[in-house]
């Protein structure tokens, strides 16, 4: 179509000729900013689920349930606390916070991009947006709420609440139920997605300028002597930086040294793991065990995604690690050995300039998208 | 109780010591004997389907269905045909020959342990053992049969095969249908169990002195720089060599780059796959992509086990590899560069010594309850 128009034009000499350069330089134009434009450059397609499909109304919903402090038992917690969009979605704690100042014991996730995760949680043990919702909810130190029907009820005497939930999904007061909320928040979270970092417009891009040279020589360690690409995984059109599997990593695991063979033979005789005598840290330290109650699965966290990851410190499932320094010296000396620790974990003898461009390389991680991003856009 | 007979006994001064040494000795005995003839050492325990237990009719008569060629269009080719006890069950061919000497496109995978792998063939097609058996004998170049009703009226007109039918599974001739069939089969394949490698006992038999200095360097190569156990997994308390994922791993890739562009262009339209014209190995070489017709698959296989790899030469999906050193070097420079190639093959500089490590380590994973076994046990 446009080298018709442009052959047409041709026949003005001059006139054809400006404008055909004015055409050229347009659809240049275009293409390019396509280029910049693309948020998901780097990111896989997004499977939405059929029984809640996106609309503007639901995600407006979802966001003003996500920022609201009434559904905690004492008014101070939205999801939004632990959550926060300048951090991320992070808090910047070692360990997320709940109502009356309550600590957990495990490092808040990052919700960037969790529309593209197998599963939910640090263990793994919801398989959907939806599913994961009601857990810090319900959870005592989180939300601390006593049961589903709360949340129903306050949205049921809130005019403007079942006002938005008529809207969304075209129901009345008494039919609103606890999936609407879920689906209501999994609608924006899913919204919550975010590619085109650096490194997107570097490897997906093609554009050879994205990455400074330390970043680009952190890249192939990455991929090669570092080993991280085995569990961070680069696809070959996309990258999300984790293979939603667990590895016992050698990261808190010494909290579980002192009762493990103990746990171990009560396990293998046959007995109800939930009924050995743990701490609260000892418990979560089990990590994916919690969810298969196999063995082999204990002190297994999953991969996190390492996108925007400079924006997310502390680092490590149980917030250990301030920076990402001290992340790479933890891989370089082989983890804290423990006879669970994942056999992919080895001393890597980095140098110190190979440390510097791992990091170079994660900062190049952060999304365009993201508010916090350190040039602004 | 032990020491309380030795003491006991060592009232009676000479006597007693003799007694209580010979004691001792039996002991250790026992023990040493257990831990030779234990061939489940580094092996998970094995999950056997709740409606198909295993009995020792059901064994037998699956034993003699694999190795019956009547079940083939030209009374040629039986399941053992391809999969050879003496060859741990593969057949020393590069691709898998069927009816009348056609060749297939791809080498026979061993059926050693195949009773622990999440899915069979190495586009990983089907879910279990049952449902894997009818695919060989209905393939047009391997059995060759015209449908599996065939194999249900070739029993059913043999008496002795009813007698069996009838002991293994209670049913009467005009009950027995192919579900019994697959049902045996598998059975009798989840008899080919074999641990108990001298790699085992170094590892999970804590026997320090199992493995050769050059096998256990070539241990901590396959573990850290040679990034080998990334796919071929080793665990804390077992090891089944594979992940039971698939991979792009840079070869046999050459054979779809001719038409590579002009596929994937032709599937992003909406097209049916199945109707793009391709040859039986470039069909062969999509890989799992056969299997779930997602693009970011064409090219992947199983990563296979490596247990008594040094019996199931030649090597790779396509057999084009005739040693172990030869697949070394592939990895060595990183496989056979192509854009889907997985990031986690890439160019790892072994020196010859370590190679030869390697090849000294893959020889240590032959079981001892293998036929074939070089020390003859």
């Amino acid at each position: 179509m446009f080298f018709n128009i442009s052959r047409y034009l041709g026949r003005f000499k001059l006139v054809g000729c400006v404008v055909r350069n004015f055409l050229i330089l347009l659809v240049g134009l275009v293409f390019s900013v396509n280029a910049l434009a693309n948020p998901n450059l780097g990111l896989p397609p997004l499977n939405i689920p059929a029984d809640n499909p996106q609309t503007a109304e639901k995600i407006a919903l979802g966001k003003r349930l996500f920022n609201d402090k009434h559904f905690s038992a004492d008014g101070t917690i939205s999801c939004a606390s632990c959550h926060q969009e300048d951090k991320a979605f992070t808090d910047g704690l070692p360990v997320a916070v709940g109502i009356n100042g309550q600590a957990g014991t495990r490092n808040t996730p990052t919700l960037i991009n969790a529309a593209f995760f197998e599963t939910l949680f640090l263990d793994g043990r919801a398989s959907s947006l939806e599913a994961q919702v009601l857990g810090p909810m319900l959870n005592p130190i989180e939300h601390g709420l006593q049961d589903q029907q709360v949340i129903v009820d306050l949205i049921r005497q809130d005019r403007s609440y079942t006002e938005a939930f008529r809207k969304a999904f075209a129901i009345k007061v008494d039919e609103i139920n606890i999936s609407h909320v879920t689906k209501a928040i999994a609608s924006f979270e899913r919204t919550l997605i975010s590619g085109d970092s650096l490194f997107d417009r570097h490897l997906f891009g093609r554009d050879h300028t994205a990455l400074s040279s330390s970043a680009e020589r952190g890249l192939t360690i990455f991929k090669n002597k570092g080993n991280c690409v085995t569990c961070h995984e680069i696809s070959w059109n996309n990258a999300l930086f984790t293979d939603n599997r667990f590895y016992n990593i050698g990261v808190g695991f010494k909290q579980l040294t002192p009762v493990l063979d103990k746990f171990i033979a009560f396990v293998r005789q046959g007995n109800n793991p939930d009924y050995f005598p743990l701490t609260a840290v000892q418990r979560s330290e089990l990590g994916r065990f919690n969810v298969t109650k196999n063995l082999a699965d204990i002190g297994k966290f999953k991969t996190p995604t390492l996108r925007n990851i400079a924006l997310t410190a502390p680092y490590m499932h149980d917030g250990s690690m301030k920076t990402l320094e001290e992340v790479i010296d933890h891989y370089d000396i082989g983890g804290d050995q423990n006879r669970f620790i994942d056999s992919k974990i080895f001393p890597l003898h980095l140098t110190t300039q190979e440390k510097q461009d791992l990091v170079a390389f994660m900062q190049a991680l952060t999304s365009s998208k993201s508010p916090n991003h350190p040039t602004g856009e």
